[in-house]
């Protein structure tokens, strides 16, 4: 399934830079309130055809943002390719990689040369849209825990909203992993007439339970440190950082599989060959590199982000709020054909979430692929298995293309 | 496999007490220390026999304590039965139940109308065994993080000079979940010739890169709390209860199985059928349990126990410690007839650990039996499928009676 020639050739979007654009109109809420004003952070990449029918969605994950490919011209403090337990991908001299810059580009997954791929930063981010530490017009300070409560919908409307503004109707397709493949599915939901395709990658229409108790107990960490103060830690010169580090720990061990735990690190240590008894300090190599990754999170993601973003995680859960229950029912209005990828070592999102995706879809008639790829990465596989993930995207995508975008099936 | 039968037969050990021994000599510890005085937290359960061939030695794991079976006459202000995920199994009227109730008794796994059951507080503990929250002679303040490292080896050690004290050499078996299994194999390895037979269950001979990464986000977790004030919280009014709720969360979700979890909360909200919008506050079952779990563990446990515990746990390793890297090799000197049970969903000490024992003691042609139970819930299933373990566990042991214990083969 690879296409290493493909690879080779595949070319990148060059420089690039965020962008920021105000919403003119508050952005309704799940939670009932309004969200006044609201900036998009957001890049683009390719050009828009002069019918507008060539755009591309991407949605980020939990610690992404609107960087998904090229180098950045204003370096950030770190590159975001580490959004999961994927390493850094930060390219020379401080520029740093989007966070999928292996999936974006010229003869990518999301080819440039074809389509205007649209990326921006979540409602309630830390990277340029509005979120927790954004300033509260209301009280001139950081909204901290008086943001409100947003939801995978709420990010969805703002997104739509943003769009409004570039004059795009209409979109060739959305896609994402994890988090972002929720977005991509809720739009689909919400706006059938207009989304022709969706690319949901290791996501799931309901997180499980035991994905809902790994949410809580980042949220937890967070929460238990004292540092956090109640969500009002902007200008105090304190964060939670032990309480984030750890967060990101329990999130990091999720994203991979035992195996690849185990290919990675084994139970080499630290020093030499032997132990040196000490509680305090890593020991094996698998705890330092845990320690690093907290540290490197923790200088650039804040905390209520964390918080408000794992809490619309959980709730995201499109039987109950769309079909009493019934995914089938809540799927019934979805006119976007479907491609759905999914990664056999993935157990935070396993490949049987998107079999009940792909099952209810066809049970409705819908147009619906689900490709399970074999792979021992676990969650991460989606940034890291791009290769062989091209293909797919690329096969699917050609159906859809602006030419005939009206006539595949 | 069940044998409702015998379960309903069987008997109480009634109403028992905690007894506490002082070890004449100091404990060579594996990190080059030695620990003295060292006091020793006991339970035992049925009458020694007049050959002193009737012992069973039972190890507890990570939050247990010695008192294993029957009613505590002066109850502990928790049940300790919840040492894992399980349900607690407090009697009535505040008189707490065992932790293995359900497996020692007259009739039970661990018949006590046969054997002598006797069951130690481990080195390190907090329950009663010397441990970092015991007085320190040097200094006549707690240890905290001066307390030695120590290793399962010097629980093991402490556990041989305990029993000397009593007047017994040998042991008909050794038996113990968890890291109480690991107890029963180093047992089997340090003291080849005083062991008959050990039952280690859902234990490993070295935990995974997976379990050391678990166990160092728990550690992490508590020592990034503040409280914790380097391990000198004693007397300060203080304790890191936020990390220690945190550590506790994490060992719940890994002590039960996905599908358990499922079974138990399924995505079923707090409040009647909606959410609330809230970060702070449960919304969903998993959630309130999680925090009922932390809330109640905080209060009946030692931080610096917890952290010393969890190292010992990580440092375990058969193959590192006596084999030069060869399981086969550090279990050549074994003379004790082994079984091994493990459960088909215990993903933190899978039956695949198990099974790598018993290839390596079959191709030593040494007597080993492993049974893998099928059952949905995880590493708690060591407390939760008494009945299925039971006529295995008794089975086993019959062919060790004291009367035939140097015959069977």
């Amino acid at each position: 399934m690879p296409e290493p020639a493909l690879a080779l050739a595949a070319g990148s979007v060059g420089t690039v830079e965020t962008h920021y654009l105000e919403l003119p109109e508050p952005v309704r809420l799940d939670c009932g309130r309004e969200l006044y004003p609201v900036q998009v952070a957001y890049e683009t990449y390719g050009a828009l055809s002069p019918r507008r029918d060539n755009v591309i969605l991407v949605c980020h994950a939990l610690s992404g943002d609107a960087h998904a490919a090229g180098f950045a011209k204003t370096p950030s403090q770190e590159g975001t390719r580490d959004g999961f337990g994927a390493e850094d991908r930060d390219g020379v001299a401080g520029k740093s990689l989007g966070w999928w810059d292996g999936m974006i580009g010229p003869g990518k997954a999301f080819d440039t040369d074809r389509f205007f791929v649209v990326s921006t930063n979540l409602l309630g981010g830390c990277r340029g849209t509005t979120g927790p530490s954004s300033i509260d017009p209301a009280t001139g300070k950081p909204y901290g825990p008086d943001f409100p409560v947003i939801t995978v919908g709420d990010m969805v409307r703002a997104e739509r909203a943003f769009l409004n503004e570039l004059g795009i109707d209409r979109l060739a397709a959305i896609a994402g992993g994890s988090l972002g493949g929720m977005q991509a599915l809720e739009w689909a939901i919400l706006y059938p007439d207009q989304v022709d395709a969706i690319v949901v990658i290791a996501s799931t229409h309901a997180l499980d339970p035991q994905g809902l108790a790994w949410n809580a107990i980042a949220r937890n960490a967070i929460m238990g440190d004292p540092a956090w103060q109640g969500g009002r830690y902007y200008g105090t010169g304190r964060a939670p950082e032990a309480g984030m580090g750890v967060a990101r720990m329990v999130g990091h061990i999720t994203y991979l599989s035992a195996q690849a735990i185990a290919e990675k690190f084994g139970r080499r240590l630290q020093f030499a060959d032997d132990i040196r008894y000490t509680i305090t300090e890593p020991e094996f190599q698998v705890e330092s590199y845990l320690r690093h990754q907290a540290d490197s999170f923790v200088r650039r993601f804040d905390a209520n982000t964390y918080l408000y973003t794992s809490r619309a995680l959980t709730y995201f859960d499109l039987a109950r709020q769309y079909g009493g229950g019934s995914l089938q029912r809540a799927l019934a209005g979805v006119r976007a054909r479907t491609l759905l990828i999914a990664f056999s070592s993935d157990w935070l999102y396993p490949p049987s979430a998107s079999a009940e995706i792909e099952e209810a879809m066809r049970a409705l008639g819908k147009p619906v692929e689900l490709r399970v790829i074999e792979a021992p990465y676990g969650h991460d596989c989606f940034l890291l298995e791009e290769p062989r993930q091209t293909p797919m995207i690329r096969q699917f995508l050609e159906q859809h293309s602006p030419a005939k975008s009206r006539s595949g099936g």
